[in-house]
């Protein structure tokens, strides 16, 4: 693991790192907050992973959130990694598409050529990335939660769906959550996953939680004025299976608001609290 | 004018137009953000400009910062131009350099060709630019305050000093006070301004304020680890300048923190409660 920047904010210090991934067989990034020592001594700390959208790589969210302020008031680690492999040799959409391939590893273990290689992003995110940051930094790996936005809270819900002892807290902004019918999962999972809709149910929100509820409640913002809201988000489709499941969830539409960092910046603070509370 | 984006944010709006300037003869872009109407009905707000630094666009500070969330609590308009000209005919650097020409207008303006026609950012931030918000925004331009970053910095001294009446308050963050002595003034100036050292005292905060001290008490936040600190910033020339003359100020050494959007936004809600306790 190698320091690629390390920058004082809010009293902690926002990281990023680079090391060489076994579960994606390249180099990956991914950027840690820790909290100011001065008021919060040295640990453990609870830590969260934000998994961020399509298109973004581990700078969107240190950069845009503004996150620190909270985490450094509440004493917490904060992880977001990047969103897919890269580099030499990771093969991309043919097109060069935003919604598929580089930028758009949509968190799942591809099981299709030429993508089974290097996009295991979930492997990345549930086992290789969070031992790795056991090992280097002060947290208290039972205290984690997870979130995220838009395909990253696609990458939130089936997580801690699948990881509830793991992941015990989750929440999620404007997050895909049935992929399997809208047109950004059936692209994505069509490439990655092949035509076994066996394999694309373990990938999707609204199939998982019929299975699996978690003991916690699941917190869900989502803007009204968001583009994608009608065509690629449809949270009334989680909601209803997460009702009929006894899933505990608060989804929360926020009138107004779009899919961009505005709206997640306006209600990062809301989220971090929600975990905070309940780690 | 025309929009080019208008954002819910902070139950505000964050707003980029676009519109033909005289001063600069260009069409030259900026960002306002209004406070929520809900809460603080409509207006009028007293006005903030912020001037931005070295490479920047009106985006940097919109994304970077996080201040809408405390102008939206305070009920601040924030109004954020552009850093140069731009578009086809506006002449650059010869070498594309990051430092001189497009992104790096320096708020003066210009006397030698062939930068003159275009590099006009002194009257674009003093005249034009405020003409047009108070024409088209709920503002009281009678409680207007001005702030900005590192060349920004700059622009907000240097201009709070000349126009004390028009821009009441002044804050900076790692500003460049001593162009004239430095390797980036001097670049500037001597391409912008030409040879004539009476043309360069006159966009010089450490040389201004010998001659044009304020009501009130100008705020500087500056980083103990910003890499730019000795060679280019100086802090010391204007607080030693502003002692002898009689300007109060407040200079901050802020330990640890460098000179990126990590360190505006970790203390930029002091710097908004400081221009609103005095606006």
């Amino acid at each position: 693991m190698k320091q690629v920047s390390s920058t004082k904010s809010f009293g902690g210090r926002q990281a990023v790192y680079a090391h060489q991934s076994g579960a994606c067989h390249c180099e990956m990034k991914f950027a840690v907050f820790t909290p100011p020592e001065e008021t919060h001594g040295a640990g453990p700390f609870p830590v969260l992973t934000w998994l961020s959208g399509l298109t973004c790589t581990e700078e969107n969210f240190i950069t845009k959130s503004g996150f620190q302020r909270v985490a450094a008031e509440l004493g917490l680690i904060v992880v977001a990694p990047d969103t897919s492999p890269r580099g030499e040799g990771v093969p991309d959409d043919k097109d060069e598409a935003y919604d598929f391939g580089l930028g758009a590893g949509f968190y799942l273990n591809a099981t299709q050529d030429p993508w089974s290689k290097h996009y295991n992003m979930y492997d990345y995110v549930t086992r290789e990335l969070p031992a790795l940051i056991e090992k280097e930094f002060p947290v208290d790996a039972a205290r984690a939660g997870i979130f995220g936005h838009s395909m990253g809270g696609h990458g939130a819900l089936t997580i801690h769906l699948k990881n509830p002892e793991q992941f015990k807290t989750c929440s999620a902004f404007a997050p895909i959550v049935a992929p399997s019918q809208v047109p950004w999962g059936e692209k994505a999972f069509s490439n990655y996953l092949g035509s076994n809709a066996t394999d694309w149910a373990d990938y999707d929100a609204t199939e998982l939680v019929a299975k699996h509820t978690t003991q916690t409640e699941i917190l869900i913002d989502q803007g009204t004025a968001d583009n994608f809201l009608e065509e690629q988000l449809r949270p009334e489709l989680f909601a209803a299976a997460a009702n009929k499941a006894g899933q505990k969830l608060t989804l929360r539409m926020q009138d107004g608001y779009d899919h961009s960092y505005y709206f997640i910046s306006t209600f990062i603070e809301d989220h971090l609290r929600w975990h905070a509370e309940r780690l």
